[in-house]
């Protein structure tokens, strides 16, 4: 049954979506907050699949971007979002047909909603990602030859400007650096693509599924086992099929800043039975990598999500904090993301990581 | 008698114009190479008079935008400085009939030459400034109202960004970060405005006054008394009628490191005979304030440069060196630049500097 992105579904879409962003993609209750005042406001936009899309409609993606830790204080408007939009559309003479997400993690899952809730667009069911990636050209958009730019970057002052660069790469080094001096919360129109490069390139269906599973989250909570409930949801995807519990503990350490615009650090955790077996998972944004003793238990681009132990709330890397106590979930990333053109643009290696990548399933 | 932009009087003229970018405005020699050889392969742009301008036409600005120190490190292409131009043209739709430098300082002066020389275009005789600045919003323009924005940066890669924002001040922010992740010397296309705005806001005949300085250092160098013509040729333009020797001596400490997007610095010189007389002068890409045993003797807008005592050769702030036998000349700025308007944007306190602008000639 096709999903209705509305008032009912969207708290369980939001939840889903903080999973999937594996730590990051932006605060998912803001995220929320937001989508739900722009479907009370302008009513719900229409959830497509990129199969309905015709081949020559013209897509756009819509993407907060920054550090979690700032997003947290600085709140959405909603006219910078659609000013982000209507820039890319100036500039390039054309209007978008339909908005596609460019990554389905945290809020920007809902930013999209929000906008297309706002310009009357219907959504698409998919992403670039699947996830949450800190950087520009990390989706599977740039990995299959679709640019980000031109882009058209917007603050909550309404200042703005359009980047072009001959590189992906060099066009996020510009936007991060645009994005620091005005604030490090903006918003960033880009990847304005066909219908049919849509098809041919987006993660599909991944609004349905971080709904479905938000709801097992929400379900599992009520039967007090939302963790399993989880993991027994993700068997069910096309894309997350390989999920497990990598750790059960709590948090004895965190290593938190704001830089490079980017949020960096490392989480370490004890077991609560066993405080010499520890893990750690370090994080730019979303969380890279989980070391459990010394082993590698999951790198990315597969998922490291940490959930709260006994409710499953997904916990981003802006709200971990010293003595909570956590499950770490990993999962297999979807197979787009782990073609050698993808892995070339973030593999362990795009994150200084130097060991190669090992598919969670293989670990 | 007007003057010609040609390969014969290029050279007073770029040294002129070093003169007057106080330290800064970029490398001038650089800059006279570039133009040269853009008058070689195209042709020698007409100058004209600001009058000469109709009421309607569509003037634009193009100036390097970075820090000298840089600058010193990067060739000029000249496509890049083109496609600021085009870029913004593109923009606004619209082409531009004229080309006016936003600043006359250091090789500011020589790249409108040389890009109204690519593009067949008469480059104005007249400047945002009289002098070189190191921010966007510190010139005549912005000081009466004309904005900067939208304006078009590029790199020697001819990546590039469109730039939009409620201030200049918020502008130049955006831009120095842009700047920054670009490599630090780019092109900005900017100040777009009417022929009638022209006339009532540029600081007018300048790239005249700078071939007359020009001249007057190599003249006054063949008669071995350099440092004198200058100060004659001073007392012979409308805007620096106020010039003096405000200190003779050696350079005996430097500090000058590139910073926030500039190069930035302190300069201190002793007298030759008396080494416990001292002068120090700040930078920021331009000498700020000139202080002697401890009294301010010239500062900001009004403006400071640094000779060689025995040559009158420029030296701008990347090209200071420890043990350079020197003479500071300090000369009043033009009127333009001392009006209340002007003095928030250019005056003492914009650099941090918390003594209140006092005239060179009133020190």
């Amino acid at each position: 049954m096709a999903l209705n992105v509305d008032r009912d579904t969207l708290s369980d879409l939001a939840r889903g979506a903080a999973f999937l962003g594996t730590g990051g993609g932006g605060d998912p209750y803001i995220g929320y907050l937001v989508a739900r005042q722009a479907i009370a406001d302008y009513g719900a936009p229409k959830l497509i699949d990129v199969e309905e899309l015709r081949d020559d409609a013209m897509v756009m993606s819509i993407a907060g971007f920054g550090a979690p830790t700032v997003q947290l204080e600085k709140l959405v408007c909603g006219e910078e979002v659609e000013l982000a939009l209507t820039k890319l559309e100036q500039y390039l003479g054309i209007k978008a047909d339909a908005i596609i997400p460019a990554e389905i993690g945290g809020s920007n899952s809902m930013i999209p909603i929000m906008l297309a809730a706002r310009r009357g667009l219907p959504v698409v069911d998919a992403d670039g990602m699947g996830r949450a990636f800190p950087e520009l050209q990390m989706n599977s958009f740039s990995a299959n030859g679709i640019r980000a730019t031109p882009l058209a970057v917007t603050d909550e002052h309404l200042d703005f400007a359009i980047v072009e660069a001959a590189s992906d790469k060099k066009a996020e080094d510009m936007t991060r650096a645009l994005a620091i001096s005005m604030g490090l919360r903006v918003f960033v129109g880009c990847f304005h693509m066909s219908g049919r490069q849509a098809k041919e390139t987006a993660v599909r269906g991944t609004l349905t599924a971080a709904y479905n599973i938000g709801r097992a989250i929400r379900d599992g909570r009520a039967a007090n086992n939302a963790v399993d409930s989880i993991l027994r949801c993700l068997k069910t995807t096309s894309h997350y099929r390989n999920g497990k519990i990598l750790f059960d503990g709590k948090i004895v350490d965190l290593v938190r800043e704001t830089a490079r615009g980017f949020s960096v650090g490392t989480c370490r955790l004890a077991e609560l039975a066993n405080p010499s077996s520890t893990c750690t998972v370090t994080f730019q944004n979303e969380n890279l990598e989980a070391i459990v003793n010394g082993h590698t238990v999951a790198m990315v681009p597969d998922l490291i999500c940490i959930v709260d132990r006994e409710t499953g709330e997904p916990i981003p890397t802006q709200a971990l904090k010293y003595g909570q106590r956590v499950k770490v979930i990993g999962m297999s990333s979807p197979d787009q993301l782990r073609t050698p053109q993808a892995l070339a643009l973030f593999g362990p290696q795009a994150f200084g990581i130097d060991r190669p990548f090992t598919p969670i399933e293989a670990l």
